[in-house]
């Protein structure tokens, strides 16, 4: 189950540059900047005001890196899409299952704590696909929302399950069904 | 004020075979189809499971398209980001004021009855961004949290502020304060 689209990232030749850009025209706030070794990148994650989906800059570390071959074949621009999942290790075996190849067999660090992995692009329209597991995933499914509906709901003295139900995908109190393997 | 991302809009050749991709893999649900002429499209909308941002799936209806012409060049894959914004009016205004040259200097129709416009690639780290305004702006950033809402608060019977605040960009009654032009 794909819950949202968690960010897009963007390849850049110069992270500050990009960072500039993004925050002076949109007024995003950047809320996360570090460097991933493994992915051979330095990257920021600027906020959208939803505080739900980011804005992810990526400035490879090297020319011999993903996104430094990326910038060299294609220039900058959309370099691949995140999707926010509940369970990144059940979102893998159910998508491998169906026919998917992994570029990660198993989660790895991404940004914020996230576990994450990849999906081959060439299984899913030319598009390189992210999965990634918040690190804390119900609570930043809408967040603030939760908070509040937690203390109206301690106002009234609601029992749990009072018939109030969370639409689809965002209850903090709903078991995650895993989507069948086919 | 970029609230969250919309939509990725991904080109494809043959929209039929992207639909059957993306539904028996994420199992994600199609909730519009339609034929753009305008922008020379043939579309599909697919929601996530929290139903606040969507796929977009584009066939060209010639090679001599937006669409078409990106196929050729670059092949099938990510073609750009749109973000939800309260007022696409306001945002052009404002990101036009910062330097950003505009596609669209007007809005015009997109997907699901929005408001929308896009933004040129060359200003913004080679990304086509498009700006969307949807259908009931308020009621969508996080569907079905503000039905609930609702009906507890009338159930307490709270006045309007009592204190439990909405989250930034998130608030029914919340005025939108329209960034300044710099």
């Amino acid at each position: 189950m794909l819950l949202r689209i968690d960010h897009v990232g963007i390849a850049c030749r110069s992270l500050e540059a990009a960072i500039e850009r993004y925050t002076s025209v949109f007024g995003l706030a950047v809320v996360s900047q570090e460097t991933n070794d493994e992915q051979g990148v330095r990257e920021a994650m600027l906020a959208t005001a939803g505080q739900s989906s980011y804005v992810q800059l990526l400035e490879p570390l090297g020319d011999d890196t993903p996104v430094g071959r990326f910038l060299a074949r294609r220039g900058e621009g959309l370099h691949h899409v995140g999707y926010a999942v509940p369970d990144v290790v059940a979102a893998l075996e159910t998508y491998g299952g169906r026919g998917v190849r992994l570029i990660d067999e198993r989660p790895r660090h991404g940004s914020m704590g996230a576990s994450i992995a990849f999906l081959h692009p060439g299984d899913l329209g030319g598009v390189l696909t992210e999965l990634v597991q918040p690190r804390a995933a119900r609570e930043t499914l809408c967040p603030g929302w939760g908070a509040r509906l937690r203390a109206v709901e301690a106002a009234l003295r609601l029992p749990l399950g009072h018939g109030l139900e969370p639409p689809p995908g965002m209850g903090a109190r709903r078991t995650v069904k895993r989507p069948q393997t086919r």
